[in-house]
């Protein structure tokens, strides 16, 4: 199965990206733009079939690897 | 409304960072991941109540900043 993870800065932590980009689509026209956040999407293929087991590694993996606890928020998004 | 932009390399781009993500997973003992991607994530919040108009503002968007249409591939996700 795959699964993609969201990472994203939390909230209160500096995002020059997220600003960058928000200041960027306002100068190009799009007015309606009122914030803009960055983040990392990481998608990863497993060999297992068993969802409830791969959330469980996934989590693992972005304790361990994939994300910084401390500044980043992540979300797991699981597909077959 | 928010509008959260998946960006990833296309099919054959050579994806140095997901391959870095994928040997890193293996070599902590994730043994289960045969693959990853890398991707940019980036979510947007938008003056606008209409879902059909924000797509396709958002898609202008990809188009002529977050996204290089040559060697990205990019989906969309909105919600209110």
């Amino acid at each position: 199965m795959k699964a993609r993870v969201h990472i994203f800065l939390k909230p209160g932590v500096l995002d020059p990206q997220g600003q960058a980009v928000a200041h960027s689509l306002k100068h190009l026209g799009f007015d309606e733009v009122s914030d803009a956040r960055q983040g990392k999407l990481i998608e990863i293929d497993l060999d297992t079939a068993d969802a409830e087991e791969a959330q469980r590694r996934v989590d693992d993996m972005c304790k361990q690897l994939l994300a910084n606890p401390v500044i980043e928020n992540y979300d797991i998004e699981l597909s077959a």
